[in-house]
């Protein structure tokens, strides 16, 4: 299988960065002697740093979610969607780098723009990545003019509401983390697509 | 076959975390001269670091057996599957930063208790993993009811002795700590689902 | 396949590689109070650190894909063919730091050498990969000896190009870092190797 | 194929370790203004660090490749094997560590036994597992007696001599590390047991 390879990198990558995420979480180091109080105060101050690692990590579950179904179907790569892939990832492995931003930097717009810029820029690739595949007919004969479509209809709204998410926290950072908290759990919901993803697999067999 | 991606990125998420677990063991900076007797000393003390490691690492060895055995028998996935998979992920590359604490902290209850229940977490979503799977019918045909119900009992009683391990290590810590260095030990005994798993490859052979 | 594991390897070492290049991007650290201002004057004195990110990704993304295109061909691997690979591999995991040197200190010659350097060396051992596999007949016999020349000419001249660099960097660091900049754009104009690699795809299947 | 994952984790495993190597070669942090001779001069400094990642990447190397060989003729895995794999790979992932300490205490006795312990123990995990897999039938049937004694014998010599340089380097710290250094290098070297590993894999084309 041609893309076997360019998925595993892909698995590699995001395998990386979503352990990378915990990195953003600092042991604390209290003087000894330690009391439990001091140790579970010390803690609670952690709890910003523990919810940026699980939004994180389940924004990066849903970008992997997305990759993975898309090359359910793609049979072939070339060297435009090896490098389109390559500029997902380059995105995708920034994202321990701007999850440690938004949680040291709660409240600052600046922050908020560029995480969700981050993920923007992510999401732009894996559409290009899917678009391209469909277009220069890299894609499996199985996949009809319609699913290809429900595909990109599915992930057309899914950057529309990253760039509402992020242009509403670059002025109201509150709202903005509650929202991209909310993206993984869109993205658990059954779709439209899901039929044609199901199918896919028992004609398959 | 169409779990294999789901593999690869488990296996990616198990190794970055075992491999970073010696991350928590700090290389001992020692102004110069530097004596035999002061780098043996601070080795020593670094004996806690290193069983931290040991045993860290092997509890997610433990984790990554349950999730190997699961997916001997698992042909399919579906969008609930996935998410599972990556909510059992979420709480697995967690296990890095909850063995630092716990190595650095060892007497606290506050910490044996974050360290049990991040195990307790991952725990229980692979049995949720493996009990959606069986329910949704996305395992082999081969896999009896019988088999698929003493895979579960196995789960829970390592569920059980995790809880009563997390409970019992919140009161008095150093009990605890030996409970969880047991658990792995208990995972190396064969069990009585051993016969199944072989069966299920020699048929397949 | 016999190749597998020698590719699972690599993808790992890439994919670990491109991620931990974002360790080089380091978080600002500002007291508080923390004012939009300083935090975007912080931030845009990171934008060396992030421009080296992006250049240093795209160019193990250049070598993977090289390293990629050789194991579409290569049908067995010896002794030789692993230790080749293991040592083209070292240099490939270099570059996170030699990354980090060059951001830090962009316009020291000795830092470019040392990057430039590490990069042409990644290129030695990858031309001696393929070069070996060809002569020892590790190779798909479906590639003819035109086919597989073509592909050591462009090895070849990447590898001058980025000798050229490398000695230009040593002088002038602003224009080395221009020209590296631009080696990952080159590799992804098609070539005129792109139908050899096509047509083994269009045979094979 | 049954051996697949325990393949992929320990890839893995190698991968992490190899890569993360590099965290032990410390980027200089000179006062501004910085000159290149004092560049120089500080990545002068690192020259041991840089050795010891050297040495360390192509120690690894050698033991992937020796866990690699044996998995071209492990057919199946049961729990034993499984752990004896596991407790493998936790001797491996301890080698950034180890090679961190030799590097920044490369004339103290202790830590070249710290050091030549730890791969000596991945030896001796690595020699069980092998020496289980023969016994309890888990290789492929093209292995005769005679392959599988002479792939034992290489691996007696090669923990004799780790065990040799790490008593030998427990006095004499200089000769342990250049004969750790030499090890990869007999690794190179083609032995008897190539013809069984080559015959392998062309009788199964």
């Amino acid at each position: 299988m041609e893309s076997r390879r360019v998925e595993a990198l892909a698995d590699g990558v995001f395998a990386v960065a979503m352990t990378l995420l915990v990195l953003g979480v600092h042991l604390p180091e209290l003087p000894a002697p330690v009391t439990g109080a001091a140790l579970l105060a010390a803690l609670r101050a952690l709890a910003l740093s523990l919810a940026g690692y699980a939004v994180g990590f389940l924004l990066l579950g849903t970008l992997w979610l997305g990759h993975h179904n898309q090359f359910r179907f793609i049979r072939r790569a070339d060297r435009t969607l090896l490098w389109l892939n390559l500029f997902f990832l380059l995105a995708v492995a920034l994202v321990p780098f701007t999850t440690a931003l938004i949680a040291r930097y709660p409240l600052q717009p600046v922050a908020m723009a560029i995480f969700g810029g981050t993920l923007l820029l992510a999401g732009v690739f894996l559409f290009a990545h899917w678009s391209y595949a469909v277009n220069a007919g890299l894609v499996d004969d199985a996949v009809t003019p319609e699913a290809a479509e429900l595909i990109r209809e599915r992930m057309s709204m899914a950057m529309v509401a990253c760039l509402v998410a992020t242009i509403i926290g670059a002025f109201l950072p509150k709202a903005g983390l509650v929202l991209f908290g909310c993206m993984p759990v869109l993205s658990m919901l059954p779709g439209r697509v899901d039929p044609a993803l199901a199918e896919d697999v028992s004609t398959s067999d």
